[in-house]
């Protein structure tokens, strides 16, 4: 037992130090390392299988609405990062610039993309002729570099991997439709492939994305009570079409110019997992998105047969269900149980000689730890129903927290206190005033989550000034 | 008329200027486009599409296998570059450098990787304990940067797509053995997804790869008889784990090095697919591979009812295969004809009103230009078998290519004589020196592109000067 104790003992307790326990399950549970490269991580194996399950529900949900994939270059001239004004105020200071190259110093420097916004619109306005061309929806995979000065793994890296999106539309409507259009898919697969309920809402303009008119986005409350956003879509009007002359004939013979979006997401969404569902025993994932959904453990595997009926039970399964059978001979049953455990396997079935006897294996859940006698010859069906059963009670209990820890305020002392003591999301009313949204950060360090979409009148004025209130605002601290 | 022949006037005759031809065709079938980024291009939904079925069918063979994707950071410190001699040297030459972040002058600088094998090396030392670790297979999807001064899109770009594996072992065998697995995957991906037959081997020590114990390489031959290098695999031996300490407790209990291998194949086979295959009339994309299989023609589309009918027979198709319908009302039948055959889409099926009639459909082919008429209510049967037909015909067509274009020489006459008349592979006999190889190089042009796996006893002497022959290399000139 003594392994075991001490194995448990290498987590932080998540209520004690919920920054060292999320680290600690980052590296304990082989997601990720530190690298050489400062602020800039290994994705290992187990991390970017989460990934790659994100990747393709999403990509197939983009497919579906006729995007487009593409890959444009890593590198940016500084003249076209220039060439929007916000835009650049908004990157510059956290980008990498390349100067020298092939043993040259550069006439030009180039900078490693922080976003495309200015590559897409560069050729968006070479390859647009007619309204016939549109729209155009293009997406990329692929990685970008922020230079920021404080890192942590997924959640704020230097170096990650996301999607972003760009599309240009003949007209706004169409172009505003899509980027909400997008925003579904973004809460779609946060609720249904990762199990988070999101808020969806637009930013304010203070939050908005750098030459943006308006950035919607779905956001998402951590195990800790801090929110986290989980992906947004920018509608950018013609503001970069104007700067980078993206127009077209339209259907009078006249040239116009498009309507623009992006939108992203990234592996911060595998930190969002991490933090929205783990607990002391470690990681806990979906199983819609875990790499591996059940784990076979046979238990006295030195008796006859007990590993042939695992391997069997194994091969079985494997056809339907992301399997893992652990039969690694220098650990005993328990050390297994936990390590699969604080690895977020969303099922363990423990096989042992009088399990076999009894035709029966051991089904044990890691959302409420609860055990289960399968028949063997029921198992293949009912695993499918389990895996979905621990899917949608995850989202509840996310779901449930999200309700516990959301608030309503109509003063800042009542704001103040449910930030302090609840955490979560603080729901209050706004006057419009950036000096307020700046006010209430200084003062509680929440920043305005989104302007909800579902709006509810929590009282006439302003949480903050007093004058008359314009919309209801969430708020909440942040990642 | 007119419209139709000058578009096809815009294709360059490949007979004429290969390098043109190949050009035209990048831009016009909309594979790829130039950017403001100098030696980058923009991978466009067409070419982009066609990575993806090549990835697809490539990441699924190697998780076969047991490979892990992962993903390590693009950026590279100096110091980590420069650890293993051999390979800074051959590719310090050619990085892009990142000297200024978060608007201040780095302390060191980091480069842009042009390969991995520094940094996985670096994190092996960190994650090998012990031989219960071994192996480690991991490979990542991702961009490099190659400071190459002459490009050309898909074949030499600075920045290009590839999969990176780098694997870890216990033993030297084991490493040999995968090292040469992978051999097969690629041979595999080229030969049954891409249909172009390969020429198997190793590298000479001259041209493998840069910090290499031994490279294998499958090569491939273009239209014009310019051999294409479409896959390598490298064994290292104990070279970079010995200068990364890559070490692990064997089996007794002592401390020894692991080793390793690392391979790869990049968007440079999309390059290799429109070379391999590609006319006159434009692209020719081989079924398994082509985003598009078939695309559904209208005629006289604006007959009552055909549209319908096209449409209706689209939906039925593109649950199987993967389908385009061109309603296009702003181009005759012809031109789209034309355009189609230009984007190298296997199958045309063209649909009239007296086609639908008569309850039939006609299927012209892009490999032999052979028209049918199949019924309707055969076609989405018929269709399948056409495509594997037209996939194996491509196949085959290469093949005699290479057959016809692969000559023997015994003297150096006989070998500047083949490959002026001829181009393709030369086989002839080498006894091993080096100096030979670069005489070779400097008369004629041709690189030893491999000692083939398949030896063959051309003559008993090196063709170049005439001693005696250790091993049959073929040559030939190279892109």
């Amino acid at each position: 037992m003594s392994k075991e104790k001490e194995f448990v003992k290498e987590i932080t307790n998540i209520e004690e130090d919920f920054a060292q326990w999320y680290t600690d399950i980052v590296r304990k549970a082989e997601l990720a390392d530190y690298t050489d490269t400062k602020g800039c991580i290994a994705i290992k194996p187990y991390g970017y299988a989460i990934w790659e399950n994100i990747q393709k529900y999403t990509d197939e949900k983009f497919k579906q609405i006729g995007v487009k994939n593409v890959y444009l270059p890593l590198l940016i001239p500084e003249h076209l990062l220039n060439k929007e004004k916000e835009h650049v105020e908004g990157f510059a200071p956290e980008v990498a610039w390349v100067t020298e190259g092939g043993q040259q110093v550069l006439e030009e420097k180039l900078c490693i993309r922080p976003t495309s916004e200015t590559m897409f619109s560069t050729l968006y306005s070479k390859w647009l002729t007619s309204w016939r061309d549109l729209p155009m929806l293009y997406n990329q995979w692929c990685n970008v570099f922020r230079w920021e000065k404080e890192t942590r793994p997924f959640l704020r890296s230097r170096e990650f991997l996301w999607q972003e999106g760009h599309t240009i539309h003949e007209t706004e409507e169409e172009a505003k439709e899509f980027t909400l259009k997008i925003l579904d898919i973004y809460a779609d697969v946060i609720e249904n492939l990762l199990a988070i309920p999101v808020l969806k809402g637009v930013k304010t303009p203070n939050e908005k994305f750098a030459g943006a008119e308006a950035t919607y986005t779905v956001e998402s409350l951590m195990h800790d009570g801090r929110a986290l956003q989980a992906g947004t879509s920018h509608y950018f009007g013609q503001n970069f079409t104007k700067n980078f002359d993206i127009q077209f004939q339209d259907r009078e013979g006249k040239q116009r110019y498009a309507y623009q979006t992006s939108w992203g997401i990234s592996t911060r969404l595998i930190g969002g997992v991490i933090m929205a569902h783990g607990d002391n025993r470690g990681l806990k994932l979906p199983p819609r998105v875990a790499p591996i959904q059940a784990v076979i453990i046979p238990v006295a595997m030195q008796k006859e047969g007990v590993l042939e009926k695992a391997t069997e039970l194994f091969q079985t399964l494997k056809k339907t269900y992301r399997m893992e059978l652990d039969s690694r001979d220098n650990y005993t049953p328990g050390y297994k149980f936990n390590d699969w455990e604080m690895r977020g396997v969303p099922v363990r079935i423990e096989l042992g000689p009088r399990d076999i006897e009894n035709g029966v294996c051991m089904v044990v859940r890691r959302d409420t730890g609860e055990k289960l006698s399968i028949s063997l010859t029921e198992i293949e069906e009912k695993l499918g129903s389990l895996l979905e059963e621990i899917q949608n009670n995850m989202y509840q209990e996310c779901l449930q927290i999200k309700e516990k820890r959301t608030t309503t305020a109509t003063t800042m002392e009542e704001f103040a206190k449910n930030l302090d003591e609840n955490q979560g999301y603080v729901k209050a009313m706004w006057c419009g005033d950036e000096a307020c949204e700046d006010k209430i950060k200084e003062m509680t360090g929440a920043h305005s989550r989104c302007i909800p979409f579902e709006q509810e009148h929590i009282s006439d004025t302003c949480v903050c000034c007093g004058k008359p209130a314009k919309t209801m605002v969430t708020w909440g601290r942040q990642y």
